[in-house]
């Protein structure tokens, strides 16, 4: 039962691209628009002058080991805890999107009903490990609570790990604030890691004072974060996808040697969300090959500092729910999952460059999911399971179908698909032939219609509902 | 620049599943419905009963040995050549469907007509490697003579290497009497490889007087062959995924230990089309993850015994050209490429579990394969690449898209889609947001409309015509 593993680069290369990241970390240096981080950094051994801070090789590498290969993320349902770096990846929906996509290809402005159907789905689906984040951006509540009603729709309507507000170190507080109310804890954060936020850098080399003032304060609750990286090579990145590589794994490391600065021993995963610009508009392309390329690439350098990994997902440049939507989901996901990525932001429902979700994508994605999964399982190469005996007795010319090892098997070897059609075609036709997409649009309805939201002290409800001001 | 590398199997499992080969070839045998090749194979040391043949361990081994681990198939344009097993998959068209699906998603019989179209797809595709076989079986051109028929329309409408037929010694040896004629070859048997055939075994553990009659025809004459299995895991091969590798591993090696024994160093290709049962109705499904694991596991064990693979393809069970058939399409090849196949047969076009063939569908998988290919490139990791200067010199907050490294090199670096759109919401809305089924038929029209049939000499035609009796 070996692991599916898919490798780009060998160890002569990775460590080309993290001398060249080290290089730049000491030589060109990250500006950080936080004088606490630079000062801590500073104490640390880092050069500071100005904005800019400049790292010696010695305090990233001190700082990487510190920080644990795998870790817990505890749910209030304990059947739902997480561990994230332990082999089988974690995935997490899509996240930050302000557009939603509708079943007939329109597109409107997010709501907060909107969120709180993506968080039923995913409660739902037996492939999310968390519920969500920022399922998409709901327009219809007001900026300055908007981060509390989402965390509060995640917090209720599903008992699966959640992520936090990383927009500035008040944000991320009110996060931890309710976090500790729902799960009882006196002191405003929570006893252990119970949840996770993504903190991105600004490429090239910048960490702005909102997502350092949230890294810091989960780092200082003992709070996982997500450092993660968006480089667009050829306009905020090299075009050179090694050169790219090297950045984003600069940056990376920055966020990284400043939480275990915060605090030794936080529970970080390096982010890798780095593609190419369409040369054409300059837009920023997720579903080109060269981002998949990428994805398994910092895969493997995460691993080799011996960090949890956080990139890939169903991810897609397409307007709307469409073939290349379906090819280029599945592309992304299915390199992420063999390359042996841990944590999988963006599994479920990304459209457009992640501008847009579509709750239907959302269900065919998670059919994808299952998939990469089934594929990542393998198989037992045991005595029993080659079966030569059994080819012995049935022979040339006859048949498996009513062996008792067919029986005995099937279940546990073959995955049963929920969308893929398996039909003979006179049975799709007699059947109604209905496309993906309406059947999605059927499943999203049901899905919701029968949701069961999951037992939640009133009480502990009511203090998180007016913390949410909602 | 590392070759992306795709393992489902460790070497330990590889060999306990190829000892299993080992023990059904000697232990079960195969039943061979002809009798020189029971002859010729009784000579060279296996154990005759009837039509059963049964395999010393021996005679297997050093069979394997004598097969090349690489080698070339001949165009009659030199620039069209292929080398099989050299590092980089040749993909070839589908192979084999009697039904073609319209763009409607309507399905009717194939025709001959349909037939010259695919072949001019194929010509026309810089992705495809051969031009094609049995693209679809023009149901309107008399059994009798259809192999020429559809062989004379692939040599005279492509300068690629196309397949010969595979139904039986005859149509064998009709094809290599063509190939001669067009290579101009006096003795009825071209010089050099120039074709490629596929000999299907019948799982389990039989091979038939007719593809046994042309596997002989074939090896006798030089001309390279794939031996293939298709196991329906739970039908006609065991449920464990483990015994239908060990079964299709056997019959593929008793048709390459009797293809060496014919002659000595026949190219072969190891053929893999194993995948599992919908226990559901019995059918054989192509999209499964099962069976995707089957391919990567199966290049593996083919390249252990240093012998060339053909294993994946886009292919689907959907019954029409919709998100299902993408998906499974990408996965499919996608994992085909990691795993580093050198032969896919049906990278473009099939349907409905090999059923039934969609010209838009040709399209779509056409830009899969540049997909695939894309990623397999990977990137050069040089100092250059790396970029540490430049990315000093733009600094934190700057950007790349006026440097002249991007310039230099995002030709290069980047791929440049034909069907997968990068537009922003509003260009695509503007530029009429076509789907890409109706951007692949009017892509399918303009390469017909504007198809040059390549130059070939006037009487060599007309003599082709003349054997293809149309």
């Amino acid at each position: 039962m070996t692991k599916p593993t898919l490798l780009t680069l060998v160890p002569e290369e990775i460590n080309k691209i993290k001398a060249a990241s080290l290089e730049i970390l000491e030589r060109t240096g990250v500006n950080i628009d936080h004088a606490y981080a630079r000062e801590v950094l500073q104490a640390a051994g880092a050069k500071v002058d100005g904005e800019r801070v400049y790292f010696p090789p010695k305090l990233v590498i001190e700082a990487i080991a510190k920080a644990p290969r795998q870790f817990s993320i505890y749910a209030r349902n304990p059947k739902n805890s997480i561990i994230v770096g332990a082999g089988d990846p974690v995935f997490a929906p899509g996240y930050g999107a302000p557009y939603v996509t509708l079943a007939s290809g329109l597109k409107r402005k997010a709501t907060f009903a909107d969120f709180t159907k993506l968080a039923k789905l995913s409660g739902s689906s037996s492939n999310m490990g968390i519920s969500g984040g920022v399922l998409v951006e709901p327009s219809d509540i007001p900026e300055q609570n908007r981060h509390n009603a989402m965390l509060y729709a995640c917090m209720v309507n599903s008992d699966k790990p959640f992520m936090g507000s990383a927009t500035g170190e008040k944000h991320a507080k009110d996060s931890l604030r309710m976090a500790a109310t729902l799960f009882e804890s006196d002191n405003g954060i929570p006893k252990q890691p119970v949840m996770i936020s993504l903190i991105n850098t600004i490429t090239p080399l910048m960490l702005d004072e909102r997502m350092v003032g949230a890294l810091i304060a989960y780092a200082e609750a003992g709070q996982p974060v997500i450092i993660a990286s968006l480089g667009m090579a050829g306009a905020t990145s090299p075009t050179t996808l090694a050169g790219t590589l090297a950045l984003q794994n600069a940056e990376v490391l920055a966020g990284i040697t400043l939480a275990q600065t915060i605090r030794e021993g936080t529970p970080v995963i390096y982010g890798s969300a780095s593609s190419i610009t369409e040369m054409r508009n300059g837009s920023l392309s997720i579903g080109a090959p060269e981002g998949a390329w990428i994805i398994a690439s910092a895969v493997q350098i995460a691993h080799s500092y011996g960090l949890p990994c956080r990139a890939g997902g169903c991810v897609t440049d397409s307007k709307t729910l469409d073939l290349q939507a379906s090819y280029e989901s599945m592309m992304n996901l299915q390199v992420a999952g063999m390359a042996g990525v841990d944590f999988v932001l963006h599994a479920a429902g990304i459209l457009e460059s992640y501008m847009s979700v579509s709750l239907e994508k959302f269900i065919v994605d998670d059919e994808i999911c299952s998939i990469v999964r089934r594929f990542l399982r393998g198989t037992k190469i045991e005595t029993e399971d080659l079966a030569v005996q059994l080819i012995d007795e049935v022979g040339p010319g006859g048949q498996y179908l009513t062996a008792d090892h067919t029986y005995q098997n099937f279940r546990t070897e073959f995955w049963p698909p929920t969308l893929s059609n398996r039909e003979t075609y006179d049975q799709w036709r007699l059947n109604g032939s209905l496309p993906m997409i309406n059947q999605a649009e059927k499943r999203v309805n049901e899905i919701i219609d029968n949701y069961e939201i999951p037992y939640l002290d009133k009480s502990i409800e009511l203090k998180l509902k007016e913390m949410a001001g909602i």
